[in-house]
Order: structure tokens, then sequence, then C-alpha cells
């Protein structure tokens, strides 16, 4: 999808937030807003909004000097989330549907989510997440078992920390052995790198390798050659959260995107209402 | 007060909002976005939030060619509430404290302001007039009535169309000899222009000015000598709305501000919370 020009406000609120979270110096708050007013008047919005938001982290990186900014959020998080696991493990296993229990768990974790909503709270989470087993969903279940069992070759492309451990959850009900799980090449916002994988142990599950890119999402312009390699051989992509969704939803591929509408500009975009938990089964051309 | 970093992706949600409003044109929506980011870029923060949303609503009228986009929404809410106005007369004069009344009455009035919140509704209003008569308000109306009475001349700064009819309801409770009435001098959001002041019966009643200018706030050296000589003149400003209090925060001059607290950058300048209707008596130094 492309970037609407309600994104513009929206960075500009997740950059002054960023900046905030970072420094208590008003001035580098100032230096960055000014920096990204002059960068985006530029900008090409026929790119997705990972594009911008690849352009506005990568600002408060340079100059701030902080490489990592939510580096703590993301380990507190994980943390959370892994205390979680075992208690979700077994609702999963309980459940009648095993599978579809985690699927869905797997979307509703995809409210965590720093870029969206920078005030998120465990308690939110833990709400959003015991809602979402008996939330509509918007897509099926079946298809995507069916659409799974079918392939030979699976990428599955993670999106942000903490979320993570459902992820780990929903893999725990997939064929391990053709699943390749790709993290960012780069800390961007709460976005899942390698650390968030071994720190989860998602690394001694599967396959996993980084995309090579510091975009919130997946621009494969951006990304590595191994990571490009890893998509052109997989049959079906398996796409979690907005980002992702943002950054391929015009993508000549099979996709199954699965992700918790969280603005208005996605929702506009996907057809469905924020705060849906949606699955949608994209085919190539 | 000066411009907070949060004005700047504030500005922006509204020169869109604005922008969609006049023209379903998105090849005009874009120019006015980039546009906008060059000039903001430069912008003196030091300057009050008025002093850019000059800036943005001249952009927009520039680049539409609509010298006054919020025309017929100003008609609309003037049209609305002097249907209204026999109603609030009729409760002003049967309550135990006119006065009272219709300070608070014009206050609440306040909340009709498309800068902050392009989405109000007539009923919104009405439910917000009818709670505005037993809402604590911060700030003391006998100091007030007192401060008025041992004026010899007082210059009443308007801010909204609509709500100008509850100024009208005010102005009744106050020695109409003493005062002069202000109005923006040309087109802004919908901020009052003499056409207003005119359609609501404001100019039968006192003395009514311009100011020269083009900003939604009092920025002095924007306007005219007239109006500043009004300005210099006046023992005492009655200064309506959030707009005037954001340009005027800081005048060496005795101030009556009554408004409703609409934004959290006026919250966190003022120190009331947001949605409090307060009256403020500033005093110079």
């Amino acid at each position: 999808m492309k970037t609407y020009l309600e994104c513009i406000p929206c960075f500009f609120q997740q950059a002054l937030k960023t900046a905030r979270l970072i420094s208590h110096d008003p001035d580098l708050h100032e230096r960055i807003m000014r920096e990204l007013l002059q960068k985006l008047s530029g900008i090409d919005l026929n790119q997705p909004p990972p594009a911008m938001g690849r352009i506005v982290y990568e600002t408060v990186r340079q100059l701030s000097g902080n490489p990592d900014p939510y580096q703590h959020i993301k380990k507190k998080f994980n943390h959370f989330l892994m205390e979680l696991y075992p208690e979700f493990q077994q609702k999963i296993l309980a459940a009648d549907h095993p599978f579809d229990a985690a699927v869905r768990l797997a979307i509703a974790g995809n409210i965590i989510d720093f870029g969206v909503n920078a005030d998120i709270t465990p308690d939110v989470i833990s709400e959003t997440l015991n809602q979402a087993v008996s939330q509509p969903l918007a897509g099926s279940i079946e298809d995507f078992e069916q659409a799974v069992r079918n392939a030979k070759n699976i990428l599955y492309l993670g999106d942000n920390a903490g979320e993570i451990v459902f992820d780990r959850l929903l893999l725990e009900q997939l064929p391990l052995e053709k699943i390749t799980y790709a993290v960012r090449g780069n800390p961007i916002i709460n976005d899942i790198t390698m650390e968030d994988a071994r720190d989860t142990g998602i690394t001694d599950l599967v396959r996993v390798i980084d995309n090579g890119s510091d975009a919130p999402g997946t621009l494969l312009d951006h990304c590595s050659d191994t990571f490009k390699a890893a998509f052109t051989a997989a049959d079906i992509i398996i796409s979690k959260g907005q980002g992702n969704y943002e950054s391929l939803s015009d993508a000549d591929k099979e996709i199954l995107f699965i992700f918790m509408v969280k603005c208005p500009v996605v929702a506009k975009n996907s057809g469905y209402p924020q705060k849906s938990i949606v699955l949608i089964h994209q085919k190539p051309a």
C-alpha cells in the first residue's frame, strides 16, 4: 500500500514520543522534528509507510546517537510474555482446536506495537489476549491451515518484540521443518531482531534469518540478497503485523497476512475496521 | 505561550482536514502537505501556536484558491445558535445569578472550535452547554464581575463563529457603553470576522472593530494600528478562547481569559486539565 497523507502527522507524533523516550533535552527533540520536516517534504508517497518510518527512526537514531531507543522495552515485553508463555501454551493445548487458538493469539499479540501505541501496558495486553480467543476473526483459519499443509517451504515474517512469544506458540503448531523465520536486520522501534529470536527460544525451534533492513516492515528493495532469495524460494509467506502488510500488500506473491488493524489508514486500505483481527490470504496475480 | 512540538502533528492534521473539506483532489491535498513540511521546518517555536496556524491556513487558502474554507460552517453554526438564543437568554435571566450563568455559557460555547475538533456536531454543543451551568469553573466569577465594574474601557476579544452568540448573551450582562468587541481581520478557520458580528447582532449592541490580522488568535505584531491603539487604551481585556490565550498569555496587560481547555498543550501551559472551563485573571507585571 502507498503512504497516506494521514501518515505524516502520525510519524511526527511517533518521532516526538521516541525522542522524549530517550532524552530529556528539548533542543534535541526540536532538532529531530525540524530535520524530519525537511526530509519528509520530498518523500515518495507511492512507497509504503514503512519507507517513511525507516527515515523517521533513522533520523532519531542519528541525531540522538542512540542506536536502539526501544531496547529496554523490547527486553521488558519479551520477559513479561515469556512468563506468560507456559500459561498460554496450556490454553492452546487444552483448546478444542489448538491451531485455531494459536493463530488467534498470534494475531491478537500483534497489539504490542509501540509505533502505533506508545502507551501500551501489560494490563492492556492481557485483556486483549484473553478476548482474542472468542473475538470474531475476519478470514478462514481452515484455509490458513490448508495452505500451510500444502506448502513445502514457508517464510514466516515476524513483527514485534513481546508478541514474538506468540509466534513461537504458533510455530509449535506448524510443520517446523518447512519454516524459516525472519527478523529485521537492525533495530527499528520495537520490531524484532535476531536478539529477540534468541531471547524467546525461536532460534532453537526453526531456522532464523534477518532481512538485512532497518525498516519497520519488509521493503524488498532494502533487504539483503539472502533474505530476497528466501522470499523468492518460499512458496508461501506468513506475514505478521501491520508493517509487513503495509509493505507487501501489493506484492505478486502468495501471502497469509495475519495482523490486528491498529490505525485508520490500514483500516481504510484493508477494508477492515480498527481493532479487527484479520487473516488475509493474498494470491499471486 | 510558545509553540510546543506537539503542535506540529496537530497542525498537519488540521491542514489535511481543511484540505479535504474544501476539495476532493488528492493532488491538491498532497501539495498542501508538502508545502507545509517545507514552510514549517524553519518556523520560530518561540512564537505562539497561532503564528504557525496563520501559516498553515494561509497555505491552504493560497494553494486551493478558497479564501474562506469554513464559511458555510460558520454560517450554519451562527444560524443554529441564533435559534437557541432566546432559550438561553431566558435561562440566563431566570438564573439566580444571571452574570454567573452568562459567563459559564460563554466559556462553554468555546467548545465550537473547528481548529481543535473538526467533527463537532450540534448535539455535542447542546450537551456541553447544558452541562456548563453546573460544571465547576476554575477561577472567580465575582472577581471577574468586580474587575469589569472597576474598568472604564474594556476590549472584548471574540473567538469563533457560533459561540459568538454566547458572547452576545454575556455582553448583555456587561456595561455596554464601556465595551469594544474585536473580531479577526480576515477569515481563518471558523474564527469570527465582521460578518459574523453583523449576522448575530453584535454590531447593534457595541462598537466592533477588526484586528487587521488573519491569525487564529491575537498576534499583536500582525494587528492593525487601530486595533493596537484599542488594545493599549483598554484598561482591561476580556479574552475569549484558546487562540487568544495562546497569543496573549505572556502579554504585560490586565487580561481576563475565559476559555475551555481543548488540547493537551494548552492544558500543560495553563495547568488546567482538558475540558476544564477556566477564567484566568492575568495582571500586568
